[in-house]
């Protein structure tokens, strides 16, 4: 049986990563979280968050909302990598189940595009750290679903 | 036509409140994103959540995944004053629905139990904040559903 | 705490019934699973959905996913009351919670818009029916959040 | 990067995809609109679900709810696969993404277990049909995302 479909998309010009790279440095809740972006490609994004004290929940993993907090802009940079110049993300709904505590110390995010369409995109995202019992393997911590819209010309992005 | 339930409740036992409080206190994550605990009682818990700098997107509005970290506490806290006082509550997904920037200056963040079971809980939320263009009214900001579970005596939350 | 939004919308135009109406009765798919619209106003819907052998799961209550295309075309002509009588309505994406078997005799379904939007619509809806231990109650089988596109003047729906 | 992890999962026990055919069989649900269980494999599970007049919504494609109850099926029991011989498996929630009309004439079914835990486990799934406008190439439909729980020894499965 097939998995999720992995097409091979256009990037959407020659400035997509250079785009995508200057506003994920202008959302300061990726420095607070301590999410780093570290790839760009057509269709797909990669982060790293950081497990440190200040993101954690009573138990000491990453609180479930930060690390959705990673996989919503990973899949929002991901279609923003489809999306022309001139073009806004906007993420309209999100679905993120939880599979295990997040313990790090690094957990890798990532983001890719399902559908590309021309108002609406939905991406699928994952977030892994190195398995706690089973060394050299990952373990999937959260999955996410995400439905993005592609703003171009409004001034009122939800009106 | 109902609306979504609003059950009386009645609460685990008398130390409810304080149990959840103490908890809120201990997830480092609600004072990194500014958000605070301003109502306790049986299956409903209410937040607020602050505009500020640091959890802003790109365009200055309070990040999504921000949003729904707190929304994400308010399901589990309002699920876990129902709880026995060994148990814990642990989010399995949740899943949220972004419907007008988050603007602030302080959002109110609430969270509801819409059935509680034996394991499964599920519980609905809203975020809410003064609307920009008509004064005296609130504007939805974002909704939450949230399936969360009862964990008790067991060392490894999600074997 | 105030509970879900219940505005008052206005109907998009006289006919909007009449157009819901005409559109179910179109539906198939709600004759195939036992399904009647009951009332329609601006921004809500309800339907009734009956048990009958046919529409069942293995273990003889109706099937998680039959209730769920109730909820589904409840949310979607709730959001078709509030659009232009040439435009047509698309679920992009829902999610339903299951909270009790689907014992009926007859489900009451609806569907009520939450935000409105120009393009975007979110609706929410529930799936009651008598509560099988506590006559004269009601038991909440389902709830559902549903995000609707309007669509004008286009040919592929979803291009 | 990785795409969704298909870890080879072994069977509960020889039995399994017998025991699935016999619960599929009491599905009346899936022979009313037209599913067929054509692959049992552990953890993975596939469908077809033909297209015909009585499961279409107002513009003749088949109704998203119906493709929905196809898909929910299939995550149930790739999940039941994994499973003992006396548990029974129960659908939390699930979360659709509608992608394509869903035209037909056949379009295949998937479901494929995530995550398999003791209590909760997560599947997800694909629906596909051949590509309106690319000979030879298949176009992915829906997608979902499904809860489920495993149920062994209680009489009431959601008290």
């Amino acid at each position: 049986m097939p998995n999720l479909p992995s097409p091979d998309f256009p990037p959407a010009d020659a400035d997509y990563a250079a785009r995508v790279r200057e506003s994920f440095a202008q959302q300061a809740a990726m420095a607070l979280i301590g999410a780093e972006l570290v790839e760009v490609a057509p269709g797909r994004i990669a982060m790293t968050l950081a497990h440190s004290a200040r993101v954690t929940q009573q138990h000491g993993f990453i609180h479930a909302g930060i690390v959705s907090t990673a996989l919503d802009s990973a899949c929002g940079y991901a279609a923003a990598t489809l999306m022309p110049a001139d073009a806004g993300v906007l993420t309209i709904e999100f679905k993120v189940n939880l599979l295990a505590p997040a313990r790090g110390p690094l957990l890798r995010i990532e983001g890719r595009v399902t559908k590309a369409g021309r108002t609406i995109s939905v991406a699928d995202g994952q977030a892994w750290q190195p398995h706690p019992n089973r060394p050299g393997e990952d373990q999937l911590v959260a999955t996410i679903t995400a439905t993005l819209m592609t703003i171009t010309g409004r001034n009122d992005v939800r009106g």
